[in-house]
């Protein structure tokens, strides 16, 4: 297997900065688990492999890099065994019914946690805003366990989007209606907003069913990842 | 004010270990609105305050620090303007009847916010194992969002406090029953496991009631609080 190059090294470090990942429309996954997610669900969309394992042998194209490299690539306190580079898919729009669209959450693990509990109820579709974190970044793809080679994921102008869909909005709201009140089914996008700051003012109009999750306790708010699993599963549910 | 002594950094500092903060049940919480909560929940419980402001004035035993000295105490990127240190407390047990058992849960992100989720649904008790996270871990106390200081939470063995209970033990296990098949309600234990590896093999059989929530994608899991956050939902809608 040939040896990873300095320049090889100088691209993959690149593609950490959301700038040069766009620019060659490209990221990286880590760990063995993640590249197994890949090599099952994405295997057309693999530029490369690179392994720290000399005797490794794949049917793409694998590069061998010393654990001393492999520290230098990781974006983890330990650095993984192997690492993939790959393309970013174009996710097409096949008429997806029960959407979770996403307003600038900040916090890669909540955004990963986001995708992997959307994967859990059955979401089509994922549309963030484009104040939402890149999705490629890696604690993204770590936090998703996978699940976000399973949905289709996709960054638009939110307030252009979703007042052109013809499905009901319910958006999380602390000012909302008891989401108990009435009968939920996955027909239907549901709006999350940001961590501190939740709903943008200008997509508030938009709502067309604002919900609440009734708390009784003393705690000012659920974390948003939290918020997006009570939600969903009441959609989901049968 | 007077000025932190040198004395007095290494002290907070060695707060950072467990075995420390469990030597002197002491623990630290940084940020004024940590700070805060502590003062409107728990002021008795108030060792000293350090604040990097020379105006600053308060009831407590109060501290100026430079920015520099902050910096070695805060166990965050960004260093916080004003800590503090206070006693742990020792929750007596109140007849809870709405409780969250924790098994062996390891990230404290998910230990915070797990506590939080549990302030919001209205429980009345947390009680960990021993294998779980330190819940005075600076991790945990940030992401619990002050809930922290509104629950009690206990260390105990697990095996023992479920076996003497005489409520119901709810357990999420991947191999438990749909959990909408049966009408739930809080005077109940609900039993979370770890991120990895579940309800340990000596507590399955313990639970009473295994149940699971349904999903609908290809994820394999939920994460440990959002799990935490559908099951408690269903146990506290009205």
């Amino acid at each position: 297997m040939e040896k990873l190059s300095k320049n090889k090294i100088k691209w993959i470090r690149s593609l950490r900065l959301k700038k040069n990942r766009d620019l060659e429309s490209l990221f990286v996954v880590e760990g063995s688990k993640m590249v197994d997610e890949i090599i099952a669900n994405w295997s057309e969309h693999i530029v490369c492999l690179c392994s720290t394992d000399e005797a490794f042998e794949s049917r793409f194209e694998s590069y061998h890099v010393s654990i001393q490299s492999m520290k230098e690539l990781s974006t983890f306190h330990s650095a993984s065994d192997i690492l993939a580079v790959v393309k970013k898919p174009y996710p097409e729009d096949s008429g997806a019914k029960f959407i979770l669209a996403i307003d600038g959450v900040q916090d890669p693990g909540n955004l990963g946690t986001m995708i992997r509990t959307a994967d859990w109820f059955g979401v089509d579709k994922i549309i963030c805003s484009k104040e939402t974190v890149d999705v490629f970044n890696s604690k993204v793809i770590q936090s998703s366990m996978g699940s976000l080679f399973r949905i289709p994921i996709a960054y638009t102008d939110l307030a252009v989007y979703l007042s052109e869909s013809e499905l009901p909005v319910y958006g999380a709201l602390l000012e909302g209606e008891n989401m108990y009140n009435s009968k939920l089914n996955s027909n239907a996008i549901v709006l999350m907003g940001n961590e501190g700051n939740g709903i943008s003012e200008n997509l508030r109009t938009i709502v067309t069913h604002p919900i609440l999750i009734p708390g009784k306790g003393q705690a000012e708010s659920l974390n948003v990842a939290v918020a997006t699993g009570v939600i969903l599963a009441e959609f989901a549910k049968p």
